[in-house]
């Protein structure tokens, strides 16, 4: 039996953190050695929202991808892409614009969450940021993907792509597959302040500052408030620094809450300690981001040629589709 | 000065008619000389209304183009392409998608006109019927088009491309021209039972019917009511047979309504005599369609070399489109 087919994407936002880390690129890099993976770089999903300012996108999509293959994911088994260099998820896109009623489209849960986190009012919501969930199911549907690692934010947009799987399956012919999502194990890391985690509020660690800036970020992480001197004592739960051992330093976590709660931990001596110990697991990350840096363009052909990968698969499936409904 | 940059388009309905020679074709052939003309089958626009049904879009497509070969186009002179071989529109339209509310696009009249002719309930107007001028935008403003020969009910669309184009040029640079519609000059030509012109009605004359069809089907055409006798006084206004009098044979119309009136002349006759007429004035589109119905593969042949023209003027805007949004 051939390997499940794996479509994974994030909008290019520049450096990755620990968060895109934890609640998205650690599982892909473990997916891909079972899996037959697909990395797409969402470019077109950014300008759904973001459309205004796009002096960055250039610059953060190389960076985010140069931290993609720190991470360990392998370009030569999976390809990675940028989404708007391969024209076929638009024509899908427009194919099956035509397969969803718009009021099913205004159901979305996630659309009206993010337009109430953007502050975006009914009225000026584009037309393009109604439709993402269809250009969704046209980047997964467009690799036959049999599944789909995704935030519990993202499930009905899951679920969606498998509506329209099954009503192109049923008008036309059966090309598609229904995926499934794939929920990640891990729950969404909080910022250092204890906040949602955010580069604009910069209450982040990136995944590959050095050793030092690592512990001078750690030191403005948010503690338990009435742990007021080090050998007062703390109460973990709740506490970022915490959190981040529970994340990245498992083993060790319960000894260190047992130490907080009785008094024999200072929070400094535990932020420096789980500065060294993220140091630590972050080290080869680092190492092969160095290896890329001093490589110029490396990036940019990892990216040609697994779009030269993607677009052939695209293109199949666009044969098929075009096959089916009969277009001239 | 380049000449004027002319995009027309029209949907992939099969053979063509009076109506659409008169209403559309006609305009066409005759502006193909002093303007850089492109003509587009639109068949994923067949698409936002009639996605259900598929099965002859492929023939539709080939008996419309031999049609307008027929009717005088000149494919040296002038690009004839299927949209949907031009990926870039798709392109083009999903990145226009994100500068149009879908508050605007709800507030087009010709969208809910369309769904009351095709009875489709608000709730299930689809996302790509809602946004199909954002794609006509892109049709448009992809070949730069200064002009764009329309009908009353899309004069509204090219106000839409319009505002787009201004959002484009303000947000990013100033790449597109703001095309101004061109209404055809005639008025919409009734169908031979006084009822609007359709081919499921069958109420047309073909544009490339034989002499015979032509007369067997004129006899079928409504006349005055009150006429009842060859030689009882009949009114010329309201008459289909008069109506296409006035325009495939403008110099005797004056002559034949004051005989009509006069009841110097019968109905029978009178359609025989429009009869000839029209078959005379179709003799040359009749011609030219059997010289082509003898070259196998010939329409093919013309498409295939329009599209890679029209692809390179598309691909040359969304080269500057890319460059202008900063697309990585």
């Amino acid at each position: 039996m051939s390997r499940p087919r794996v479509l994974s994407g994030m909008r290019p936002t520049g450096r990755m953190h620990l968060g895109n880390y934890v609640g998205a690129l650690q599982n892909w890099v473990s997916m891909q050695e079972q899996n037959e993976s697909f990395h797409m770089v969402a470019d077109w999903h950014m300008l759904t929202t973001g459309f205004e300012d796009v002096t960055r996108l250039k610059q953060d999509t190389l960076d985010m991808v140069t931290d993609w293959l720190a991470a360990g994911l392998d370009p030569k088994a999976t390809p990675i892409f940028r989404q708007s260099r391969i024209k076929e998820h638009a024509e899908l896109h427009l194919l099956f614009s035509m397969l969803v009623t718009k009021s099913r489209l205004e159901r979305n849960p996630s659309l009206k969450e993010q337009a109430r986190d953007l502050n975006i009012e009914d009225q000026t919501i584009s037309y393009g940021h109604l439709g993402y969930p269809v250009l969704q199911a046209a980047d997964i549907l467009i690799y036959k993907a049999n599944m789909v690692p995704v935030g519990e934010d993202q499930v009905p947009h899951v679920e969606l792509t498998r509506e329209i799987a099954r009503r192109f399956n049923y008008l036309y012919k059966p090309v598609f597959p229904e995926p499934e999502a794939r929920l990640t194990a891990f729950p969404r890391l909080r910022g250092l302040d204890g906040n949602r985690m955010s580069k604009s509020v910069g209450n982040t660690i990136h995944l590959t500052d050095s050793p030092e800036e690592i512990a001078t970020r750690m030191r403005t992480a948010y503690t338990d408030p009435n742990k007021t001197r080090k050998d007062s004592p703390g109460n973990p739960d709740g506490c970022v620094v915490h959190e981040y051992h529970r994340v990245f330093n498992a083993a060790g976590a319960g000894e260190i809450a047992t130490a907080c709660r009785a008094g024999q931990l200072g929070c400094v001596q535990d932020k420096g300690d789980l500065a060294r110990i993220l140091s630590d697991v972050l080290a080869p990350i680092r190492e092969r981001y160095h290896e890329i840096k001093s490589r110029p363009g490396f990036v940019e052909e990892v990216l040609e040629d697994g779009e030269a990968r993607a677009r052939k698969v695209a293109q199949a499936t666009m044969d098929e589709v075009r096959e089916a409904m009969n277009l001239p």
